[in-house]
């Protein structure tokens, strides 16, 4: 299957378990509020990453219903993490994937509650996993809660409330994001080798780790870039919005040429890490990780 | 040991153990906004709970190691929950157990951070108790995750939120109550047994509910009560302050003799489901759970 195919095929599975496991009536309306946000048609790239990371190692002909709650959960937590973002007292954002953001539509309050609400749910929907062992619960419990957690994405957010600060060089920034961004992304990685096995290797989780990080740093100079150079109706959003709202960036320490750069040699130390795993786990002739790598440092929105 | 002074050990136990757990220069600050409110001196009922509910059924001699990082995950939901009902959007409260809510301190930013990772630390904890098997760990956190989101106190903040036009009775009044505190204290009971077995009896869960849903509500109408008839200086905020803010509370519905009597009535039926699990495990001859039910009922602030 070619890999836009796969991107697609995979998010479309991801999206109808979203939509299951968030199709009740309980919760007295919250759960039509997390479900405005969770439903919203993100680029889903964290459960792709997970599902993917899980078929690499998985020796029993792939079962991805193994990996799909925790796929899930890194969903629901990433969408979480845009609800509290975009409220006024941090982000004030408007709009979000072309909607009007949770905050704008259901007052401040339940945006708040339903943020809270997802993040919750998904330490449910991970441990609801019957289909691996306890052990490899835990596993994904415990990742997902230090990768999300202060020495992870939401302190990387900590940093970014405090940018001006401690957000004043390139080196700086980039910390920021290998929190903000790249934590939960290294956690997909690992939540689809933890559905795999129970007896993790820590050379495995360390390769893993690197591999995102890079994946994580690239993506999101990417980001920066788009923002500059992208087409509004292709991005989904308006475009020089990071200029308009001063915000520091890679551009405001590199030029557009020179990050790319920087997306290309993170890119390929990701896609060469990723090479050793593969020669390790020489049974799998998959280059889906190492191919996405590739996209997400070409995608044009 | 008396009641009281138990209360004082558990309480220092805990007090401890959320101290170690915080006590670390990750995080970028959080960690110090998260203690803050953490180590503010809550009267730790959820933990107290959980670990005599643990003594109740353990029979290894009651290590209570085993259930106290199940304790401090409990405490860590509950004051995640109160930083943010605290918040502006939400019941816009400055004072909380005598001393500036999180957000008056920090700015409602760091503080909806704080909240956060607290929430998020707090399934950390809990999947990091080694002394219990990763079965056990499992149930724990399915109940935490459960209890505390858009089923149980997650909801009831809902309902709260929505109260105009869904709180108009006192029955609707206590399953509001039922939710937003009952939900967590059920979790602390069931957490305690958890720590006890990984294969719990459905029968033993149903009664452990129902005692705390008993003295939740108990416990919520007391403290409808004291707000109206407690001295300032006692109850360690200001007194009458329900009515100040024409918040709906049990005494909406009914007078002080009348709540007191549905106080006393709770209780009784907490004490009487209490007593049967004590006769089933008549090993035990410890009344802790009971006594503690009408310490609650009783209580002065």
């Amino acid at each position: 299957m070619r890999l836009e195919e796969l991107i697609k095929t995979n998010s479309a599975i991801v999206e109808n378990e979203l939509d299951k496991y968030t199709n009740t009536s309980d919760g007295y309306g919250l759960t039509e509020i997390m479900r405005y946000s969770l439903l919203s048609g993100g680029k889903r790239i964290r459960p792709f990453i997970a599902i993917e990371s899980y078929k690499l190692f998985a020796k029993d002909g792939a079962d991805i219903k193994k990996v799909l709650p925790f796929a899930c959960a890194l969903e629901m937590i990433h969408t979480y993490s845009l609800i509290h973002d975009d409220m006024p007292c941090m982000d004030n954002d408007d709009y979000r994937r072309g909607r009007l953001t949770s905050h704008k539509v259901y007052g401040e309050a339940k945006a708040l509650l339903a943020g809270d609400a997802l993040l919750t749910y998904a330490f449910d929907v991970a441990a609801s996993n019957t289909l691996v062992s306890p052990k490899s619960v835990v596993l994904a419990v415990r990742a997902l809660s230090e990768y999300a957690g202060f020495s992870g994405m939401a302190g990387g957010q900590m940093i970014d409330l405090d940018s001006a600060h401690n957000v004043n060089s390139y080196e700086s920034l980039k910390e920021m994001h290998s929190l903000k961004t790249g934590a939960l992304i290294k956690c997909a990685t690992l939540l689809g080798y933890y559905a795999s096995t129970d007896e993790p290797d820590k050379s495995v989780e360390k390769a893993l780790e690197t591999f995102a990080n890079d994946v994580g740093i690239a993506f999101q100079i990417r980001d920066d870039i788009l923002d500059r150079i992208a087409d509004t109706g292709v991005l989904g959003k308006p475009v020089g919005s990071d200029d308009k709202n001063g915000k520091t960036t890679s551009l405001s320490y590199l030029t557009v040429e020179e990050a790319q750069k920087e997306v290309d040699k993170f890119t390929g130390e990701a896609i060469s890490v990723m090479t050793k795993l593969y020669e390790t786990y020489s049974a799998s002739e998959d280059r889906t990780l190492a191919d996405f790598a590739k996209y997400l440092a070409e995608r044009n929105k």
